[in-house]
Protein backbone atom coordinates (compact mmCIF):
# COMPACT_ATOMS: atom_id res chain seq x y z
CA UNK A 1 0.00 0.00 0.00
CA UNK A 2 1.24 3.49 -1.28
CA UNK A 3 0.65 6.47 0.53
CA UNK A 4 1.54 10.06 -1.06
CA UNK A 5 3.23 12.28 0.58
CA UNK A 6 0.45 14.78 1.64
CA UNK A 7 -1.89 12.13 1.87
CA UNK A 8 -1.07 10.92 5.48
CA UNK A 9 -3.42 12.34 8.15
CA UNK A 10 -1.59 15.21 10.02
CA UNK A 11 -1.81 15.93 13.40
CA UNK A 12 -1.40 18.99 15.25
CA UNK A 13 -0.76 18.52 18.98
CA UNK A 14 -0.49 21.38 21.26
CA UNK A 15 1.72 21.03 24.41
CA UNK A 16 2.17 17.29 23.90
CA UNK A 17 3.15 15.84 26.90
CA UNK A 18 3.34 18.86 28.65
CA UNK A 19 5.70 20.37 25.76
CA UNK A 20 5.79 24.15 24.32
CA UNK A 21 4.25 25.21 21.41
CA UNK A 22 2.76 22.72 18.88
CA UNK A 23 4.36 19.14 17.33
CA UNK A 24 3.07 18.26 13.53
CA UNK A 25 2.28 14.21 13.70
CA UNK A 26 2.31 12.21 9.99
CA UNK A 27 1.81 9.21 10.97
CA UNK A 28 0.78 6.03 9.35
CA UNK A 29 -2.97 5.15 9.70
CA UNK A 30 -3.76 2.51 12.56
CA UNK A 31 -4.91 -0.15 9.96
CA UNK A 32 -2.09 0.21 8.22
CA UNK A 33 0.74 -0.35 11.14
CA UNK A 34 1.22 -3.66 11.69
CA UNK A 35 -0.41 -6.15 14.70
CA UNK A 36 2.57 -5.32 17.37
CA UNK A 37 3.02 -1.56 16.25
CA UNK A 38 1.45 1.38 17.22
CA UNK A 39 2.87 4.01 15.48
CA UNK A 40 5.37 4.99 12.05
CA UNK A 41 5.51 8.45 11.54
CA UNK A 42 7.26 11.72 11.00
CA UNK A 43 7.43 14.32 13.84
CA UNK A 44 8.29 17.95 12.95
CA UNK A 45 9.38 20.17 16.31
CA UNK A 46 9.41 23.88 15.19
CA UNK A 47 12.13 25.73 17.20
CA UNK A 48 11.78 26.32 20.78
CA UNK A 49 8.81 23.23 20.77
CA UNK A 50 9.25 20.36 22.63
CA UNK A 51 7.59 16.85 23.26
CA UNK A 52 7.18 16.57 27.44
CA UNK A 53 9.14 13.70 29.34
CA UNK A 54 6.97 10.84 29.65
CA UNK A 55 7.14 6.99 29.96
CA UNK A 56 6.51 3.82 27.37
CA UNK A 57 4.95 0.94 29.29
CA UNK A 58 4.89 -2.26 27.54
CA UNK A 59 6.56 -0.49 24.67
CA UNK A 60 9.94 0.97 23.25
CA UNK A 61 9.87 3.76 20.95
CA UNK A 62 12.68 4.93 18.36
CA UNK A 63 13.74 8.08 16.92
CA UNK A 64 15.59 8.40 13.85
CA UNK A 65 16.60 12.30 13.64
CA UNK A 66 16.50 13.18 10.12
CA UNK A 67 17.22 16.94 9.94
CA UNK A 68 17.97 19.65 12.63
CA UNK A 69 19.12 19.67 15.88
CA UNK A 70 18.09 19.53 19.36
CA UNK A 71 17.68 18.51 22.62
CA UNK A 72 16.68 15.40 24.32
CA UNK A 73 16.03 14.06 27.86
CA UNK A 74 16.98 10.63 28.15
CA UNK A 75 16.12 9.06 31.48
CA UNK A 76 16.29 11.79 33.22
CA UNK A 77 20.19 13.41 31.44
CA UNK A 78 19.95 16.07 28.77
CA UNK A 79 21.96 15.56 25.76
CA UNK A 80 22.23 17.28 22.43
CA UNK A 81 21.47 15.69 19.31
CA UNK A 82 21.58 16.07 15.54
CA UNK A 83 20.72 14.42 12.21
CA UNK A 84 22.06 11.10 12.24
CA UNK A 85 21.59 10.34 15.62
CA UNK A 86 18.94 7.96 16.71
CA UNK A 87 17.50 7.38 19.91
CA UNK A 88 15.53 4.47 21.95
CA UNK A 89 13.69 4.38 24.78
CA UNK A 90 12.75 0.35 25.66
CA UNK A 91 9.51 0.00 28.09
CA UNK A 92 10.06 1.72 31.87
CA UNK A 93 12.22 4.35 30.67
CA UNK A 94 11.61 8.15 30.26
CA UNK A 95 12.21 10.57 27.22
CA UNK A 96 11.52 14.17 26.24
CA UNK A 97 12.65 16.36 22.83
CA UNK A 98 13.06 20.05 22.56
CA UNK A 99 14.23 21.60 19.64
CA UNK A 100 16.84 23.66 20.51
CA UNK A 101 18.19 24.65 17.21
CA UNK A 102 16.97 27.05 14.41
CA UNK A 103 15.61 25.06 12.20
CA UNK A 104 12.51 22.27 12.31
CA UNK A 105 13.56 19.48 14.16
CA UNK A 106 12.30 16.13 11.96
CA UNK A 107 12.04 12.81 13.33
CA UNK A 108 10.78 9.47 12.24
CA UNK A 109 9.58 7.56 14.89
CA UNK A 110 7.86 3.86 15.65
CA UNK A 111 6.80 2.77 18.71
CA UNK A 112 6.50 -1.17 18.97
CA UNK A 113 5.13 -3.70 21.71
CA UNK A 114 8.26 -4.55 24.17
CA UNK B 1 19.99 5.25 24.25
CA UNK B 2 21.69 7.29 21.82
CA UNK B 3 23.54 6.29 19.15
CA UNK B 4 25.29 9.23 17.15
CA UNK B 5 25.57 9.51 13.62
CA UNK B 6 28.52 7.38 12.29
CA UNK B 7 28.37 4.87 15.70
CA UNK B 8 25.90 2.46 14.22
CA UNK B 9 26.24 -0.73 12.34
CA UNK B 10 26.75 -0.06 8.91
CA UNK B 11 26.30 -3.25 6.40
CA UNK B 12 26.30 -3.78 2.49
CA UNK B 13 24.77 -5.84 1.05
CA UNK B 14 25.20 -7.52 -2.30
CA UNK B 15 22.47 -8.47 -4.63
CA UNK B 16 19.86 -8.07 -1.71
CA UNK B 17 17.00 -10.64 -2.58
CA UNK B 18 18.56 -10.88 -5.79
CA UNK B 19 18.36 -7.43 -6.82
CA UNK B 20 21.32 -5.01 -8.14
CA UNK B 21 24.04 -3.48 -7.22
CA UNK B 22 24.67 -2.75 -3.15
CA UNK B 23 22.24 -1.80 -0.76
CA UNK B 24 23.59 0.17 2.39
CA UNK B 25 21.91 -0.75 5.72
CA UNK B 26 22.51 1.99 8.96
CA UNK B 27 20.29 -0.37 11.18
CA UNK B 28 19.96 -0.33 14.91
CA UNK B 29 21.85 -3.45 17.00
CA UNK B 30 19.16 -6.15 17.82
CA UNK B 31 19.70 -5.49 21.66
CA UNK B 32 18.09 -1.67 21.15
CA UNK B 33 14.82 -2.65 19.25
CA UNK B 34 11.35 -3.64 20.90
CA UNK B 35 10.69 -6.98 21.48
CA UNK B 36 8.28 -7.18 18.56
CA UNK B 37 10.52 -5.44 16.48
CA UNK B 38 13.33 -6.92 14.22
CA UNK B 39 14.33 -3.68 12.18
CA UNK B 40 14.57 -0.16 12.20
CA UNK B 41 17.29 1.11 9.87
CA UNK B 42 18.02 3.90 7.29
CA UNK B 43 18.45 2.24 3.66
CA UNK B 44 20.52 3.79 1.10
CA UNK B 45 20.21 2.58 -3.06
CA UNK B 46 22.70 4.54 -5.26
CA UNK B 47 20.99 5.06 -8.95
CA UNK B 48 20.86 1.54 -10.34
CA UNK B 49 21.00 -0.77 -7.13
CA UNK B 50 17.84 -2.45 -6.32
CA UNK B 51 16.35 -4.62 -2.97
CA UNK B 52 14.54 -7.42 -5.14
CA UNK B 53 10.97 -8.98 -4.82
CA UNK B 54 10.31 -10.60 -1.39
CA UNK B 55 7.59 -11.94 0.59
CA UNK B 56 7.24 -10.78 4.51
CA UNK B 57 5.16 -14.02 7.17
CA UNK B 58 4.41 -13.36 10.17
CA UNK B 59 5.66 -9.40 10.13
CA UNK B 60 4.89 -6.25 8.75
CA UNK B 61 7.25 -3.60 6.74
CA UNK B 62 7.38 0.09 6.74
CA UNK B 63 9.20 2.28 4.01
CA UNK B 64 8.80 6.02 4.76
CA UNK B 65 11.19 7.51 1.46
CA UNK B 66 13.20 10.18 2.98
CA UNK B 67 14.74 11.73 -0.33
CA UNK B 68 15.20 10.65 -4.09
CA UNK B 69 12.63 8.58 -6.19
CA UNK B 70 12.53 5.10 -7.31
CA UNK B 71 10.11 2.16 -8.34
CA UNK B 72 8.23 -0.17 -6.20
CA UNK B 73 6.98 -3.33 -6.59
CA UNK B 74 3.68 -3.66 -4.21
CA UNK B 75 2.12 -7.59 -4.65
CA UNK B 76 3.64 -7.31 -8.43
CA UNK B 77 2.20 -3.78 -9.33
CA UNK B 78 4.76 -1.73 -10.32
CA UNK B 79 4.90 2.03 -8.64
CA UNK B 80 6.90 5.00 -8.60
CA UNK B 81 7.66 6.96 -5.16
CA UNK B 82 9.69 9.51 -4.63
CA UNK B 83 10.35 11.43 -1.42
CA UNK B 84 7.40 11.65 1.63
CA UNK B 85 5.74 8.67 0.46
CA UNK B 86 5.22 5.93 2.26
CA UNK B 87 4.83 1.92 1.64
CA UNK B 88 3.29 -0.70 3.94
CA UNK B 89 3.09 -4.49 3.10
CA UNK B 90 1.61 -6.46 5.77
CA UNK B 91 2.26 -10.27 6.52
CA UNK B 92 1.84 -12.42 3.40
CA UNK B 93 2.23 -9.72 0.96
CA UNK B 94 5.14 -8.84 -1.26
CA UNK B 95 7.87 -5.70 -2.17
CA UNK B 96 10.45 -5.19 -4.03
CA UNK B 97 12.22 -1.62 -4.94
CA UNK B 98 14.76 0.03 -7.09
CA UNK B 99 15.98 3.36 -7.51
CA UNK B 100 15.09 4.87 -10.76
CA UNK B 101 16.45 8.13 -9.99
CA UNK B 102 19.68 10.21 -10.31
CA UNK B 103 20.01 10.43 -6.68
CA UNK B 104 20.58 8.30 -3.81
CA UNK B 105 17.22 6.91 -2.53
CA UNK B 106 16.99 7.11 1.12
CA UNK B 107 14.36 4.66 3.24
CA UNK B 108 13.83 4.71 6.87
CA UNK B 109 12.26 1.25 7.14
CA UNK B 110 10.78 -0.69 10.09
CA UNK B 111 9.84 -4.73 10.61
CA UNK B 112 7.33 -5.76 13.23
CA UNK B 113 5.32 -8.54 13.80
CA UNK B 114 1.97 -8.96 12.26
Amino acid sequence: MIRRNGEHPVEKRENMRGGNGTVEITALEKELLPAQCRLFSKIVLRPGCSIGVHEHTGEAEMFYFASGEGTVTDDGVKIAVKAGDSMTTPSGHTHGVENTGSEDLVIIAAIARD
